[in-house]
């Protein structure tokens, strides 16, 4: 690996908005430093960049049950602590605003402009019935497995695991 | 370190359905890429390890509070969201079987069977009581501390903290 | 990069006492190997190294609401699973002590002792509306933000986020 370039890859294993934002904050801070970035998302992480409007059409009661609770999009994330019914994450998302700094929808956005490759999980979506090409927001990359993932960490600086 | 080779470590802290599989996904989808595995279990994460038939024996009331509460084994675990009392567990079981994924246990042996090195943390075993030679599956390795998994760390391609 | 130190560094974005516990025995053990260690404090990892005496000055409703509910200091944490209402945390604070295993209160100054850099995150500061000086323990570095991590994780054998 003689020019290995200086890469960041992430996986988004959890779903909560304080997860999410972390990754996205880390994601759009490397490419401005001019690292080449990588998101996966896996499992409840899927739910990140699922889109805010409409629903998932899949097979099987199961399916449907699980994508129903499992509604996903930027804008329906919760906290993971302090959550509160609501409150804690409403709390939350103000407090960003007061010092303006980027909705989770508006950095998501951000970081494609940037560069950042947003690559969901085949194998969740396998298993949770997401075949759905219009389950996830624009512009998102192919689906890609473990091995996918593994090839970008290791030819990455930093891999983290969020 | 000139020849390096290609290694993923794995810390294994969480003790949930999910961490699992997503951990054994990636071990043995790097181990079936020709990459070197090891994989250390930390608190809750030794419980994917231990036995799924038999108790631990440990002495003192708190610590046999503590592993009866925690009892752990690879098909007592419960996923980290939507358990639901078990439904929504045994709902991701199901729709494992259905795409033919392996389950959880069958992901362990396999990864045994390609050499990934399945290593307890030496310091959560003292803590908890957990001296019993019997409390794991069969053909784990012998237990080791923070400078084992670091050792392994800091020779590896790709470090991982699930 | 021709010199490149083996240094270790570790986002804190849990606040419970087992990652707590994890990431600071990881910490100290690098450090006594002779590793280099950074250790960045972003959003409920925040807690840990808070001060356990005294309270946080903030501006504003849910500032205060916040940080009085997020109150944080090492002696306050609980564990992230098993907490029972305060029981288990206090079982596993018993059997730590049982094997002369250090608090994490001592563990976190020997830490710093041993030359571990522990740095709060500039932007959830500033979110959080925690801009007192004395909201952290004696010697905690100055905030930094992402770029700062970034910087220190390019440079690192190794990285977790915990």
């Amino acid at each position: 690996m003689a020019d290995e370039k200086e890469k960041l890859t992430i996986v988004m294993f959890n779903g909560d908005l304080d997860h999410a934002l972390a990754g996205f904050t880390l994601a759009t801070t490397a490419a401005s430093m001019g690292m080449e970035v990588s998101m996966f998302f896996t499992y409840w992480g899927l739910n990140i960049i699922k889109k805010n409007e409409g629903k998932i059409r899949s097979k099987g009661l199961m399916k449907k049950m699980l994508n129903f609770m499992n509604r996903g999009g930027s804008k329906r994330l919760k906290l993971s602590h302090f959550n509160m019914f609501g409150l804690g994450t409403w709390m939350m998302k103000k407090l960003m605003k007061e010092v303006n700094y980027p909705s989770l929808d508006e950095m998501i956005t951000m970081a494609q402009e940037m560069g950042v490759k947003l690559v969901p999980c085949s194998t969740t979506c396998g298993i949770m019935g997401i075949s759905d090409d219009d389950a996830f927001r624009e512009q998102i990359g192919s689906l890609a497995g473990a091995a996918f993932f593994l090839n970008e960490a290791r030819q990455s600086k930093v891999t983290l695991f969020i």
